[in-house]
């Protein structure tokens, strides 16, 4: 397994080689959870599915059931590894890049996909869309148990020195985007559905202002490259209407030991050997005692 | 050392047992930093200074100088210790309520702590003043390099079941507290000044939005009792006027092994064998390559 992580780009895993017989002309077809599932990625793209949308989907605990919408789904591989864990779910991707939609469209037709293939559909939609128009493109109020999302976010200030006027827009971009994609997480969720995220932990004061009086009972997961790092990721989940304090809880680790090698608990999550629940649903009765 | 630190309540350290000869009756004589200091506490009451207040001054990095405001300072535990690690710092201790103001004045006046006492003084006075009257107590505009606090917090919640009046009123103080004491660590911090506080995860949201469009290079470190458990600290430093992007550290672990044995990390941070500096001041040139 090809692991790069560096703070300046998106996690990245690479499993399968872009010479892959079965990937089209100009796509790669990435293999994850060991073979479960593939993805069919645009060679030429920037953006690649990788560790991020593996530690998002594993925070769909291993007992859930319903309607999930994995928000700005890219090619698809979050709301797919949460289908190819969770037999009981139907997925929809949602994802507004017409060429993205099509990728994703491509990798659920994909025949090394076949046992996915009947619950997940594409909606190619805007996040952002309000009201009727959001109903219109197919994701009804309160008709999702789960939500997940993995904003895009800008990575330009992470490569330049500091510049005062580009630090503010990047500043409001971010904001605007987690009020916009928390709004319609809140309205397509049920009362005591599950939003999860994964972003970078200087979005964090736009996170917790999206989230307010929406959602409660935050959950903050830090992911660390190795021990003693700052986090590069901080994976959140909250539940609407919830009125529970915030948890933050330790973080999870990527490397362990020489070379680039995964922690067990990466490991396990990467490949959906194991789940990242909540802490309050499991033991919400312990924690009023 | 007798340490208690359930999530339930303040993180507590002992040292010297209250039927100490040094203690006026009614008082116990609390030795720090391995007896570089003594803090004179209340008996009767519910809250003694501890790790809390160890790890809030292990904040102000080894390098640090000029003058220092505690905020909320109790007997003066934290501002003491920082007196004792930094021989070139001034400090003054900001307590409201009489009783716990008149016991930093004991203390500094204690004869063990006779090398401190030239550079500690208190002000008895609201940390919520405004303007003309905080000046007036003595806590100029522009006046202090350093600002740590430890704001009380009404644990009350911790140990009732939920009850949603009683958690909005809570939501509302804790808000209305971060809002007004940062407003007041803004006004009297120089530019490039840093605020250093010690709190519940659970303030995460109102510590940052009273952050917001003050301070700037937000670095959080998560305090987790032992290894898995989640954090029932977070340790905050901001600078003044600063534009840098939020970081989230790596977390300290308070215990490690069988027991209650501090971690070795913990143990100095406890008694004062070292501090716990900001990234950013430390490695500003690296991080704009």
């Amino acid at each position: 397994m090809n692991v790069k992580n560096d703070a300046e780009r998106p996690l990245e895993v690479t499993a399968v080689s872009a010479a892959s017989p079965e990937a089209p002309p100009g796509y790669s077809l990435d293999a994850f959870h060991n073979g479960g599932f593939y993805v069919l990625q645009p060679e030429a793209e920037g953006h690649r599915a990788g560790l991020d949308a593996m530690l998002l989907a594993a925070t769909v605990s291993a007992d859930a059931t319903g309607a999930l919408a994995d928000l700005g789904a890219g090619a698809g591989a979050a709301g797919l590894a949460v289908a190819n864990r969770l037999e009981g779910m139907q997925i929809v991707l949602v994802e507004r890049a017409p060429r993205m939609a099509q990728c994703a469209r491509m990798t659920i037709e994909h025949p090394l996909n076949a046992s996915l293939a009947t619950r997940v559909r594409v909606i190619e939609a805007d996040v952002t869309l309000r009201g009727e128009a959001r109903c219109a493109a197919g994701l009804a109020d309160r008709a999702f148990d789960h939500v997940i999302m993995n904003p895009p976010f800008n990575s330009a200030r992470d490569r330049t020195t500091p510049d005062e006027l580009k630090a503010q827009a990047h500043a409001m971009d971010s904001a605007d985007l987690f009020e916009q994609w928390l709004r319609t997480a809140n309205a397509i969720l049920k009362q005591g559905g599950q939003v999860s995220l994964i972003a970078r932990p200087e979005s964090l004061a736009d996170i917790l202002a999206g989230l307010e009086r929406r959602f409660g009972g935050i959950e903050i997961t830090p992911v660390c490259p190795r021990t003693g790092d700052d986090a590069i990721r901080i994976l959140v989940t909250a539940v609407k209407g919830s009125r529970a304090r915030l948890l933050l809880r330790d973080r999870i680790v990527i490397h362990e030991g020489a070379g680039r090698d995964f922690s067990p608990l990466a490991n396990d999550l990467a490949n959906g050997g194991r789940d990242w629940p909540r802490r309050t649903r499991r033991s919400a009765q312990k924690r009023t005692k």
